[in-house]
């Protein structure tokens, strides 16, 4: 022990942290629901000091749990209880190494955090479309380890898709430099996505280039007020055929939701009939003039308004309106976690099943959780959803097995939505939450598979272990 | 040798051809360049049947070379010469097993030809993007296995981003079923990458899911003559940005591609002047009605015509219009085959770098080969240039070294690429004829992280041996 403290210390420019006040808050989870140990806390300010870190912890087994924003709500962000192992914060590695509008490209460190990535590109004129309630706080490499989703999959694709290359130190310390911005590279294996969602169990990534878009230069941002769940999905295809191609966002809440973001969050405001079952935000953007595009807009709701089926539709005419209506989208978990316990899901099933799910999820929680509020929060166009199962703090604490409640909602759920050809985590990751769960999901051959990946590049099994694989 | 034979000749349904006459066709690449030899061509024509022929295979250390089209350019589709080993060809497994319009999905064995499964998207008003020269012969398969890329990658991406699930055989005649269309799943590493571009090294694709697109209402196809390479440069990149995320394709051909075309391929013709530099073939879709977007192009172009840059533009008016401005793109390969020894190169560079790559390259040839002519056909958007010299049937036969000059050049050009942080191969994968460029270009440690991952899913080397890595 006191030797990789004493290895640690010796690395040049190195920031080692073992006091446990100073290193508290990095030890759990920001729902406090996760609480882990450490020998100690580094804050590697470069690669090469990465290297070195990872280095000392492969010859001495000592284990490393890598941090960026600890943002995860699965547990995948802080240490194990062992306190055997370090956290490896990557924050202090948050430099934008190279912005290029002409290549479409910006290649950032680990640790800088999304909205300021969001922002340099804005400021040369181009979009980084990962989008998500915690951007004001997650970091690129959290973003990357656990191929991150969010609102704006549906026309940009998840973190996958916009990452070009990638600069990872591996378990014995040496450095992969996969740091090209090509579009087109067939030279080998593609190591790359091996990185991307392994959530720092095959090694940890340093720096990213990133892919940028043209910013669109025209945007249609709309809520409606749906009544019917099969009614909002009618309407849902509906409105992705009538914009091929345009619909950027395609988010849902269930009334459920929106109450209560509209209880807890401050400031969150609704210029809709707040009875409706759905609200559907939609976002659409391109070159075509807003004028167009609400006039395309008022077409294709046309009939569901004649029918009964929008309660009613509010159209952002300005960037405040706009930042509104997405407020309401992006403080979902923040009022969620006031409200009470939510016992969350992050599934997602082949876009024809998305009501069949709700209705066979629904129908299980009124037989068998009583108790408990459907929440319904998700991105439809996705076919994902957070379905959360949501209790009041009082009826939490009189459940006697709260483990024991907790797996036979999942399981249910979950049963539910492989049975579809779903998945039961669809953005979130694995974490430490899910072992049990890629046990009971995955089959023992595609496990074994991982296995053999994981043995091959973490052969000591040092890397963020309990995460991931069981 | 006769076990094996007698083991497939046991699979139930199993075409099984030892007949060298039969054979021939298959153990030849289209351009004639590569031959090899094997024991047996076999037919699965189910995934059962792959199977069952990869466990016999594994079981007596017979070698697997899979085959899909036949379409190779790289020596990646037939066997090697040893005569050990067989041909899997999978083109009877053709079946579409699903479409699926409100999922955006379609379901397709491995031996479905590409034009078939864009045709079987076009029948429920889908788009299936992938698009190249061999469109008519190549397979799905060989798509998946070389990470495949074509003129549609600027706005939908490689054959990677297009796959959203797989079916794969692995060495052993285990089946991993991954087969699933959901547009996010985190659970555990991302196996499907790792299969896609690995050329049947690692595995035998024999099914895929793959995302299917809205069928944008409008089109508008242009080519333009354009004098001088900075300014068809200019050109490009105020293109791009008059038409945010609408460019479908940008391609570029050379005065001499252009020529060859002509010269070769039987009706094709040009309604440009023939004497320009460049052409450049832009592709734009959306819902923006035709008119406005011609309007926007004549807009955008105004500036280049006022100063001479471009000498003239056609405009597809019609269906038959767009089909004969892409012939000329598409039957590049065709021409070029008839018209001498083209030494043919895929290279990748950022997209800032292409004009001094292009600089750089007339540069050597002028200085070393004089007697070849620099063609150059290429994917503007992605940084992807097919850079070919062209020599004449009788200077080909002149040359005595034909290995020693063609390394020489390769060399020269690649040295070039990597030197800019490109790439030697973009799209076309690595096959046979790229092994000793794995070893130059690529680390010892990146190639040591490829062998790994290759001895771990093939421990006897049996899958495609002598492809992808040294």
């Amino acid at each position: 022990m006191s030797d990789i403290l004493s290895r640690l210390r010796a690395i040049p420019g190195l920031a080692v942290v073992t006091d446990t006040g100073a290193m508290a808050p990095h030890l759990v989870d920001w729902r406090k629901r996760h609480y882990g140990a450490a020998l100690a806390l580094v804050f590697p300010t470069d690669t090469t000091s990465v290297a070195a870190v990872m280095q000392a912890c492969y010859e001495t087994e000592t284990r490393v749990f890598p941090q960026g924003g600890n943002t995860s709500v699965c547990g995948g962000s802080v240490p194990d209880e062992s306190g055997r192992g370090i956290i490896l914060n990557l924050g202090r590695m948050n430099v934008i190494r190279k912005l290029d509008a002409e290549d479409d490209s910006i290649i950032v460190e680990a640790g800088c955090i999304l909205q300021n990535v969001q922002e340099a590109a804005a400021s040369i004129e181009r979009l980084f479309p990962m989008s998500l309630g915690a951007e004001g706080s997650c970091q690129i490499g959290g973003n990357i380890a656990t191929n991150a989703g969010g609102t704006g999959v549906l026309r940009y694709g998840n973190m996958r898709d916009l990452v070009l290359g990638l600069e990872v130190v591996l378990a014995d310390g040496t450095i992969w430099d996969g740091l090209r911005t090509l579009r087109k590279n067939n030279s080998g294996y593609d190591l790359r996505n091996l990185f991307i969602g392994s959530e720092g169990t095959l090694g940890v990534v340093t720096a990213a280039a990133l892919r940028l878009f043209p910013r669109p230069p025209h945007f249609l941002t709309a809520m409606l007020a749906v009544q019917g769940t099969d009614a909002m999905l009618a309407l849902a295809r509906q409105l992705r055929a009538a914009f091929p191609g345009e619909v950027s966002a395609l988010e849902i809440m269930s009334h459920s939701q929106m109450t209560i973001v509209l209880r807890h969050v401050p400031g969150a405001k609704l210029a809709l009939p707040d009875n409706a079952d759905w609200y559907l935000l939609i976002e659409i953007s391109g070159t075509t003039a807003p004028e167009i595009l609400e006039e395309r807009l008022t077409t294709a709701l046309g009939h569901a308004f004649g029918t009964g089926t929008i309660l009613d539709a509010v159209l952002a005419s300005n960037e405040r309106q706009r930042a509104e209506l997405w407020a309401l989208r992006h403080h979902v978990t923040e009022g969620n976690v006031k409200e009470g316990m939510g016992l969350t899901h992050d599934i997602a099933v082949p876009l024809a099943q998305i009501g069949p799910f709700i209705a066979a999820a629904q129908a299980w929680l009124a037989r068998e959780l009583p108790q408990a509020r459907p929440v319904v929060v998700g991105h439809l166009g996705d076919g994902n959803l957070h379905y959360i199962a949501m209790l009041s703090h009082d009826d939490w604490e009189k459940v006697a097995d709260k483990p024991g409640l907790t797996a036979h909602l999942n399981h249910a759920l979950y049963d539910i939505a492989d049975d579809m050809g779903g998945t039961f985590s669809a953005e979130h990751g694995i974490g430490s939450i899910h072992i049990a769960d890629m046990n009971r999901y995955k089959t023992t051959h595609e496990l074994n598979l991982m296995r053999g990946l994981k043995a091959f590049l973490d052969p000591k099994g040092l890397l963020n272990p309990g995460r991931v694989l069981p």
